[in-house]
């Protein structure tokens, strides 16, 4: 019998939508209501086709009252920017809050205005709890705010983090993440550089070297970790697929650490959680693998010319980058087991 | 608690580990033994790289009796020909048999040599029920060998099958139906006309105007519902992605009849069938729509200026066109809901 | 030498860029103007990517004037409706010009305005010649407006054409044509069913059943070569990849004809057409097979159940679909060998 | 009027079929023969169906001295390995040979011996120009053995050779080199990675870390380059698409240089190459905008918070990459115009 009951906040999008994939298929939790603006009123299965004669009823409009009534929770899939204000009335309203946008992942208000702007909801500002469980579990047990991650820092976090913990790499110089995306990651709005003619075949760069706007947010996390400031050159890349990330990342390992070591460490660090799966050294994930599921794998190689080690992250963009992490962080917060409704293998091929 | 425990033979195409993939999420079904030939002894996880992590084990080897010593039903997705002579021994061993291979569809032994060859076990020709649920719910409730359809032959059937139980449509010419399949459907093995360079930004048909083995399949079927004899122009395409079938079924009315009244009769003959959405005329169903779930989507269309109504069925061609529609059958089989397991929405996009 | 002077007006869409691409390549056509609107002014790199490095100078603005002092032909790229108004003023101006847009496709102001609405230059309609060189070659030589065909009917209409000249197929009742094509047929402009993500993994119908506005242009040309009237049941399908269209012909042969009689109408027929290749019996064309080339590959397959044939064509919708083919036009039209510039083969794989 | 008669060897595989492509269109090539070993004796568009109508003749049987007495040069597009022997055998005829595989591009037979084994020519190792013209326009006058560059070292030499030349950047530690090819590269036998259902939506690496044969090669010109030993760490990837390259760079300038400078650097030093067009600091290409070119994209960019540069190069690797490139030096060693043949533009989209 589901225990938690939960709400949808832009239900519309690729990661609302996956939202409602996953969470149908969730035993314990219960999807009271999905809440649209420009779609209000709307049948679901209209705005959203392969449910067609899965749901019924219609998206509503935004009422946080309504909204407390009936949930416990609420996932937030608004866009950058617009998500803060419904946020802060989510939360003035009690509701357990896991915001999709980029809103509340950076800890600093300042560097928030830097890469974004305005914050329509600054007090709460660092005070949301990062949502990668496998690094913040015990504070997401406790959190009433929780901002879930950016595709990219996740796919590029989890590799580098047990090697950060443990020492394990050197950070003096800038740690290079060469990222590449499927298209699905820039959402459901048509633009000029997602239509399909001029994305097939293509392959290409954009916003790289420090220009997008997950930089600050890895680099937070990653300093976090190892305890003093960790610099990143992240470029990410967009691959002609609708789903996937795969990161490559260039590290320089500390005295006596190879690929076999820093797997140990990995296995180690990933012990007990559910959804990262650590590969045999010299062993590249393929971001199909894990298409539709929510599962992080990783590996690492070593360069036995220069002595770095290469490490990769794959996952899908839509699950364990975003609606799928979303629900991994409700499992945690309303302690019901870390895995429930997220088991799922890849859909391969 | 699972009450049906069940194998797998052929494990490690894309029709057994779609299998695999279904079957970890059904709530009422244990999987006990998964056999492969070239494999066997060979580590699960390394077979079916997106298993990685979450099924331990390995691949058995080939033993009928072992096999039905722990389980009371078996998936045998081996090809044609191949598929018979172990069919028969698992009979033999008492365990209740679902055949995805084409050996038991054609109740004709005459029939299946003319496209087949000689066939490994003839006796159990003529004695399998046919396994699209909706049309044989009834005779798949006792059925000890169940012939799992074709991909295209269930694309093709499901919208023509309540027009011609109803008399709907004329008969006397040929019915064209012209269908496009993703690249999944001609099987894991790597061939020339499958080599990714010659296939994406390519479309072409093959084996078309009835040299394709559904043919038959289809014309078994369609000729049983309509009470005489059908004839089909069947030409298949093959389209550059992974998944999906599209079948456009080109159909002359029987007077009066349109599109609207097509809807109607479908919407009643599939009351009740979970895996069957009949959309609004003027609706096409797309692939994507349906993609990683057991779910048929149908539509019809009036040609106002031919009178004639064209029909189209999507599906995911390794789900409701294999491995989930086995499966949908095996619920039927052993009593349980006919959905279970199989409630998922399309992975979209 | 260069002895044909053009320009292109509209130069910032597909067909204006593969235009631009085809011209650069032609020995006996200069380049002499691409006229823009909303890009006026911009460097022409700027705006067709593939061409940086390649053109200098930038988008002009309208200005049929400077036109004609310079070019003696001009293509023009514009979509349906804008491009009446323009034709006409360089028409006025003298030029001859080759229209890529449906706005002088149609013989019949009437079945104009029922398809498309209210034309911008009514006394030019049915004035126009079809630019269909292999069925038109004698008027093109004296046509001072050209009116390019579209990318479907070209590839429907020729399998057909040598087949109805001879009277070797039947037309009494409606001809099917199920066709598909690439996505870049769509044109430049960013739409929700272009957008990659719900375009890759998906096959779906669209505008079926006579609604699309090809219709009436093919049954405009068919019913001209049969001496009576054609109806075809018309049915377009979006194929995930950029270029491409593959039209499927069910046709019902006359007495005594068959695949092998219908290749050697065929031959008979574009015997000295440089464009058009017609394959052996029972060989399928291929998309890929002519991506980037003039050419269109045509092919005959007996279905020897009914008794019917199964035409197929395949072009590559940018190029004898559209630019290629207007090039052709301006070949004939102006005395050039009829492949001039249009000799490449694919860009294959 | 042609002036250099050519023939291919090898002609049945990817790189011999664009050789077809490429010099059907060259003005002063006529390519005499095409020879193919397991294809000899069938009809050249049997083999090559884009060529179906356009090349008649039959595919020719090994004879070295047939060749001599026709062709001044030839093109050698063998796999690795095999290539050695059949490329002694053609000088010792007298033949100027463009030979396209890895055989003669390492001048070290050592290394050569440590990443692909034994060699089959091992005298003439050392003694044949490495065929980028850009940077050895001058040996290659007068060179009658050309090692053709591999895809992966053309599109990463390119954009770092201007600046090693100058100092610009240094190189006491390894240069990161992470690259992503098309499918093509992979070549035309299917295999099961490149079988589509395992390649469409999927991105992975393979061999990096410098395991991939590419390595030693870049190694040997960067050194040459810089004066001094440079180690890269390579690592390629495989994305879904069919054609093209993009090497994604990381560079640690020297004092005072940045992406404006290493931009001037690269115009300075490609002034006069007509195949490669350096993009604005902070543009970044797309393999789309060079696919079925001869066309070298690259770019520079800061990485403001490293300051590192981001360097990228994009080329079509079956072009530039491979067949173009051999062109291109026919053109240089014939004393053509080095871009002959080759202004073509992409094929985008």
């Amino acid at each position: 019998m589901p225990n938690v009951k939960v709400a949808v906040v832009g239900a519309t999008g690729y990661t609302g939508a996956e939202l409602v994939r996953l969470l149908r298929g969730h035993p314990e939790v219960e999807l009271v209501s999905l809440v649209g603006n420009s779609t209000a009123g709307e049948p679901i299965a209209s705005v959203l086709p392969s449910l067609m004669g899965l749901v019924d009823g219609e998206v509503e409009a935004w009422n946080p009252a309504a909204i407390a009534e009936r949930a416990q929770a609420v996932f937030c899939a608004l866009p950058h920017g617009a998500s803060a204000e419904k946020v802060g009335e989510l939360r003035d309203a009690g509701l357990v809050v896991l915001d999709l946008s980029a809103d509340y992942r950076l800890s600093s208000l300042d560097v928030y205005r830097q890469w974004y702007g305005e914050h329509g909801d600054p007090d709460r500002v660092g005070r949301a709890v990062y949502g990668l469980p496998e690094l913040h579990r015990g504070a997401l047990r406790e959190a009433d705010l929780i901002a879930v991650p950016g595709c990219y820092p996740t796919a590029s976090i989890l590799p580098i983090a047990p090697l950060l913990r443990e020492g394990a790499v050197t950070v003096d110089g800038p740690i290079v993440i060469d990222a590449k995306s499927g298209v699905s990651g820039a959402g459901r709005g048509a633009k000029p550089r997602t239509h399909y003619p001029e994305t097939a075949e293509s392959f290409r760069a954009y916003a790289i070297a420090g220009r997008h706007r997950h930089t600050p947010e890895i680099e937070q996390e990653l300093t976090q970790l190892a305890g003093q400031a960790v610099r990143v050159i992240f470029s990410p890349h967009l691959v002609p697929m609708t789903r996937g990330i795969l990161s490559t990342i260039y590290l320089r390992p500390s005295a006596g650490v190879n690929a076999v070591r820093c797997t140990e460490l990995a296995r180690a660090f990933y012990e007990g959680s559910p959804s990262v799966h650590v590969l045999d050294p010299d062993s590249y994930p393929d971001t199909l693998w894990v298409r539709g599921s929510n599962r992080a794998m990783i590996s690492y190689t070593d360069d036995a010319r220069s002595g770095w080690v290469v490490a990769q992250g794959a996952i899908d963009n839509l699950v364990k980058g975003a609606s799928g992490q979303a629900i991994q962080c409700l499992n945690v917060r309303f302690g019901l087991d870390e895995g429930a409704g997220l088991r799922g293998s890849a859909t391969w091929p």
